[in-house]
C-alpha cells in the first residue's frame, strides 16, 4: 500500500543510519513513500525536535505516518510508543518529542481524541534488537507495519500517561511579552516562541523588540523591508516572531543562542 | 500522475523547510516523484545557484518539473514565475536563477521558444501565504498542480521580460583566455567558467593555467595523472576547466574563492 | 519496473552530483525507487566507505541494487565493475569498496557464489563519459539498466580478480583483544572493529577497555547505564564494541581518531 512515512531524527546524514531505516521500511512495505523531514536536529535536543517536527508535520496529508526519533534514553526504561491523532499516526520514543504536534492537534479539532499504545509486540520489531538504535529496530518496522494496515491495538498495550514537555510558552506580563529563542535556522534567522496571535490588536510599527544587546522598533512585513545587512523583526514562516539580518546571519551578528530571552515592549 | 518534481534550494537540511515543501507537494499530488538536486546552495547566492542548477537539470528527463528557490527577495516586489522550455517546466522567483538553464535550452534546440507566466492565481497557492517562505506557500503547490496537468496559462499572466543574470562568460583576449571561479565543489575542486569548447584547437599540453599564485602547465586527462597531493588542471564533469589537488582540497591549498580570476595562456 | 537502487558516495550534498545521478537513473527507469544510504563518506576513504556501506546494505531487501562510489582512481586504469551476490546487485569501482559486503555475504550463506563483470559495454553508459564523474556517466546508468532486467553478462566481460581490501580485523593475542577505531559517528560515538562475537564467553563486567589515555571497566548494556557526560563501553548498533559519552561526544572528549588502537584486556 502506498502510504507516506516521514522521518525526523537527529541522526545526521553521514553514517547511513537513515539509509538503514529506509531499508527496513522498504523490506516490509516496498510501496511506502518515505519522506525526510530532517535528520539534522540538534543531537539529543528533544525540545527543539518537538518544535521543528510540529511545524513541518502540519504540511503533510492527514494519512501520513510520522516517525520521530530524538532518543537520548534509547535502551533505558523510556517507553516506545505509537499514537493516533485523527487519521495521522506517530511512532516515537515516549519522551515528549510529540508535544507540539499534540498541541497543534488539540487546537485544530473540536473534539481531540488521542489514542496511544506502548510498543510491546515483537512480531512487529526486527528479530534482533540493539540497545542503541531503536529507530532501525523498533520504530521503522512498526511504521512500515502500520502503513500496511496493522491496527494500533495490535502493536502493544494502551498508554494513557504519555510524556509531554513542560510548556515554556511565551507570556504576557503587563506591557511586555516575554519569550525566548526556540530555533535558529540554516540562514541564522532567530525564530522565537512568540506566536503571531500574541501580537493581535497591537500597533506593530510601535513595538520594541529587545534581544541580546539590541532593540528593534517595529515588525516589518518582509526581509526586503530592510537594507542588506540590516537587522529586522518580522513574522516567520512558522508564524512566530523572528529576528533576521537581511541577506546575513542574525544569530552570529547578534551573538544569540537557543533559549536566549526575547522581550516585546507593547507600550513605549 | 507520476511526474518528476526536482527541488533545488539554499534552505539546508536542518530546519525541515524542504520536508514541508514535500508535504505540500504530496498533499496535492500523492504520486509526484520528488527528487532533491541540492539544498546546500550558498545562501542567497543566485549566480552560483543558477550555475549548479543548470549543470544538474540537463540530466533529468525532459518532462521534469524543476523548482528552484534561491530567493533573497522573498516577499518583496520580485515576481514569482513559471516557465516552459520545450516539455520542461520551471517554477522559481524571477531573479535570474534560471539564466543558465535558459542558455542551455537556447543552445540545444534549433528554434527555442520560451513561455513564462507571472504566478498570480491564488487557487494554486496555499491558502495562507507567508512573506518569508514562498518555496512552501507558492512554488511547491504550483509545481504540484503543474504535475497534475494544470496548464501554464491558468497560473497567471504572460511574462515576457523575465530577469536574466548578466553573463560573466570567460572571454578570449589575444593569447589569453580570461575566466573566473564559478564553483568550488565538496572536494575543494575549483570549477571555472571556462568551457571546454574554448580550448578547441589548442595544444593542451602546452597551455599555462594561472590561478592565485600558481602556474600549471598542461591540461591533464584525469585526477590520476597527478601524484597524490599534486595540483593539476583538467576538464570537470560539467565540461569546464577545473583545477584540483589529487586526493586533496585545491581551494584550501591554493587559497581560492568563488569569483577569483583564472587565466589560460595559449602561447608561451 | 519498480526496483530499489541505493546510492552510497563521498559526493556530499552541495554540488548536485547526487541529483544528477538520480536524473540519469530516472531517465532510464522512471519507476526506480532510489534510496540514499549516505553521501557524506569521508572523501576518498575507501576503507571507511566499505565498512559503513556493508553495515547499511544488509538492511535492504535482497533484490536491491547498490551503487557505491568512493572513487579516488576515477578516470585511471581502475576497472568499473558490477557484481552479483545471490539476488543482490552491486555497481562500483573495483577498488575494494565492496570488501565488507562480500565478507558479509560469505558468512551468511552456505555456498557463496560471486559473479562479477568488468563494465565495458558503452551501450549501457551515458553517450559522453567524463574522466572525473563515473558515478553519473557509468555507474548510475548501469544500475538503471540492471533495474530494467539487463543481465549482468551483457554489461561486460567476466572478472575473477576483483580487488578486496586487506582485512585489518581485530585479533586475540593471549589475554588481549587488539582492535582499532573503524568509524566515528555523527554523535561522536567511537565504533571499533571488535565484533561482539569476539567477546563471547567472557565476563563483560570485568573486561577493561583501553583507548587513548582512558581505561574503562566493563561493557554496559545501554547509554543510559552511564550518567550524562560519563564515558562508557557498550555494543554498537552494528554489533561492534563502541565507546561513547552519554549525551556527549566521545571522539572529541577522548581525542580519538579513525584508526586509533583499542585494547580489551580479558583477564586482570
Amino acid at each position: 500500500m502506498e502510504r507516506i512515512i516521514t522521518l525526523t531524527t537527529d541522526f545526521g546524514a553521514g553514517d547511513g543510519f537513515v539509509g538503514m531505516m529506509k531499508g527496513v521500511i522498504l523490506s516490509i512495505n516496498p510501496r511506502a513513500v518515505i519522506v525526510d523531514i530532517t535528520h539534522d536536529l540538534a543531537p539529543h535536543h528533544i525540545e527543539q525536535g518537538a518544535f521543528l517536527f510540529a511545524n513541518a508535520a502540519r504540511y503533510f496529508p492527514p494519512r501520513a505516518i510520522h516517525v520521530v526519533v530524538v532518543d537520548p534514553g534509547v535502551g533505558s526504561a523510556r517507553r516506545p510508543l505509537a499514537m493516533q491523532l485523527g487519521e495521522t499516526l506517530f511512532v516515537a520514543p515516549d519522551n515528549g518529542v510529540l508535544t507540539h504536534a499534540i498541541d497543534h492537534w488539540r487546537l485544530s479539532v473540536a473534539h481531540p481524541k488521542i489514542r496511544a499504545v506502548r510498543l510491546a509486540n515483537p512480531a512487529y520489531f526486527l528479530p534482533r534488537i540493539s540497545n542503541t538504535f531503536h529507530g532501525r529496530d523498533l520504530f521503522a518496522p512498526v511504521a512500515a507495519h502500520l502503513s500496511l494496515g496493522v491496527p494500533l491495538d495490535a502493536l502493544g498495550t494502551p498508554l494513557d500517561d504519555w510524556v509531554e514537555l513542560e510548556r515554556v510558552a511565551a507570556r504576557r506580563l503587563g506591557e511586555r511579552i516575554i519569550g525566548r529563542v526556540a530555533h535558529i535556522d540554516h540562514f541564522g534567522n532567530i525564530v522565537t516562541n512568540i506566536e503571531e496571535e500574541m501580537l493581535a490588536g497591537l500597533d506593530r510599527a510601535r513595538l520594541v523588540i529587545r534581544i541580546g544587546k539590541r532593540a528593534l522598533r517595529g515588525i516589518q512585513t518582509t526581509y526586503a523591508s530592510a537594507a542588506p545587512g540590516d537587522t529586522l523583526a518580522l513574522i516567520s514562516s512558522s508564524w512566530h516572531l523572528e529576528i533576521a539580518v537581511r541577506e546575513g546571519n542574525a544569530a552570529q551578528s547578534l551573538g544569540i543562542r537557543l533559549g536566549d530571552a526575547v522581550v516585546v515592549e507593547t507600550q513605549i
